[in-house]
């Protein structure tokens, strides 16, 4: 193993690597932004400057996303976390009973639930806790939910485990609230069919503090009145997300992967390459008794691909000697533990490939 | 008025100018934290090393301000504005009729004391309303107070108006909650008079985002049951402000801003370059009748400066030439206008003696 990669790789989940490109730009302007002597982060999220600059990230978002004109994009404070309760402050209400579903799908559908009861009866409509969240419920288990229902809340992406939602349920008239931390801009998605849809900043969308939640005009009413303002949505929309200071470096990052998105060909071509990426490495776990994969196949997620290895005494060193290579942060999270490689936009293909060849190479001499 | 300042003077009332030497230290080691290889804003927030950087910048604010043993610090999502709600659902039930009082001295107080009514009562303790918010009402008037109240609410400098708290009342046994946005570490404060103090840390503490919060430990407790859980004081305590991603960069800023502090010699040392800015501001304000200073001497801020032209049609004029001059930011809050010069720790002198001098130039020509 005396092979040294030029370059570090950084698998971290979130906080999560950032194109060099962009980290670069963000770096160069650093004291002087946009010309005026300052930074970016000297001047006022009122300043005519910043919000150009928050202007600018949400068309682009538009753009990319191909966003219909009846949805709102919102900046809110606190990460996907925040949100869990702010969706149930917010939309709880739609329904009479107070009820939303929620599909478990593991520890951050989970809380997101738990978070949700705080304010209306959280009901959950399938789960795939039996099998270790090994796989998505399927769809048909949830033809019994109540159509008054305020909402049906799904984590598209899950980090922990490496599955993800292929294709959305159909809710009829209940919104689809989704929870895309992990996958927001990594892959196809008909916006229209999602009644509001959030994922924290420090993945595919740059810096962690916020969210960005998109949500369709439609649902912007008057939350419960034990909403702090700053997590009113309806209010967010109306002062454009500047109901106080909002965290104005993560919203000037994210219009940089904004920008650098649109500059790989958008959302299509950054789908393709995540897909190649995850099959570099998921080839390996198919074709290996050394490597066993957690994800079913058929639920695999292309943002985080998660895996054990068979003898589990090598997983200390498999670990260490990756970081000597320079493949970072591959450790699974403290709660499932196990081996996590996250694959976000930012991961060049490179990566993966460097990656795939240390575990060819980890089993050859270890296996 | 044709000479120009070398630098550009940034009197921002926050966002705001950060000095020299942090600014550059992060542009320097923006793509290299700590020889990781790797950036800060891409590392995880449960990383050994941002761990280190967030228990640091920990240390050093317990060093500098001499805080007791008996207080945590928090970091905290979303700004001043979001604990304005976490107070009262935090503390609020330590009253059995839910009272708490708040002291108006602006219109950030008001915002605290409205948040505050969504979860209990929040009785207005004193006002300055009639007189414009030109003072902090006399102390007595606190006498009155239901020593069964869940806190007192103060805003200890109030940025709108230039006012500030000089001396903090004496409460009993109710807990003095202070909201320290903008003079958190910029003047010397015994901390063990209060039982929460806070900042928003896009002013002496660096870039927006999150607050600090210090709390006395016994003011630790189940939160109301709507409380979204990373708003939960207690739990952020005992996960250590780990709830859930919280905002990386500006934690690192805030340690950097602290070391930073402590190189200046500390509280004690800006506190009394803050007394001098001001007074080169203050003393033009007393000798002139083309300005008119906002507060009222005796409650005069050493943070912001307001003022107004005695000739209003001037206002524009003398903004756009500050601007041309290389000082940047001095208009007046959207909701009360005028002039303001805000002068938090980063501030140099010279920026204040540049602006002074502007304001002499100005009148001379104009007066």
């Amino acid at each position: 193993m005396a092979k040294k990669f030029k370059k570090i790789y950084n698998f971290s989940p979130g906080p999560a690597m950032l194109p060099y490109e962009v980290m670069r730009r963000i770096q160069q302007e650093f004291l002087d932004f946009n010309s005026m002597g300052l930074s970016i982060v000297e001047i006022s999220h009122r300043s005519p400057e910043f919000i150009a600059v928050m202007d600018r990230a949400s068309e682009l978002f538009r753009q990319l996303t191909s966003l219909p004109d009846n949805y709102k994009i919102l900046y809110v404070h606190g990460g996907a976390r925040m949100q869990f309760a702010a969706i149930a402050m917010n939309l709880i209400s739609r329904s009479k009973a107070k009820t939303a579903y929620y599909v478990d799908t593991g520890i951050f559908a989970q809380v997101a639930a738990r978070e949700g009861q705080r304010y209306g009866n959280a009901i959950t409509a399938a789960s795939s806790k039996e099998t270790g969240y090994d796989r998505i419920p399927a769809i048909r288990e949830l033809s019994g939910i109540d159509h008054d229902a305020a909402y049906l809340h799904l984590t598209s992406n899950n980090t922990l485990y490496g599955t993800r939602w292929h294709e959305f349920p159909e809710a009829g008239k209940v919104p689809l609230v989704i929870d895309a931390t992990s996958e927001m801009l990594a892959r196809q998605m008909d916006y229209s069919r999602f009644g509001l849809i959030y994922a924290g900043m420090q993945k595919n969308l740059g810096v962690a503090g916020l969210a960005l939640v998109v949500i369709r005009e439609d649902l912007l009413q008057d939350p419960l009145p034990c909403t702090p303002m700053v997590l009113n949505y309806k209010m967010l929309a109306k002062d454009n997300s500047l109901t106080n200071t909002t965290g104005t470096f993560a919203i000037y990052v994210a219009g940089l992967m904004l920008e650098w998105l649109k500059e790989q060909g958008g959302i299509a071509a950054c789908e393709k390459n995540n897909e190649t990426k995850a099959q570099l490495i998921y080839d390996i776990l198919d074709h290996s008794s050394f490597y066993h994969g957690v994800a079913h196949p058929e639920h695999r997620s292309t943002m985080n691909v998660t895996f054990n290895l068979a003898i589990p005494q090598l997983e200390e060193r498999f670990l260490a000697q990756a970081t000597t290579e320079g493949l970072y942060a591959l450790k699974g999270h403290y709660l499932v533990g196990g081996i996590r490689a996250s694959l976000y936009n930012a991961m060049p293909i490179e990566g993966a490939r460097a990656l795939a060849e240390f575990m060819r190479e980890f089993e050859r001499v270890n296996g």
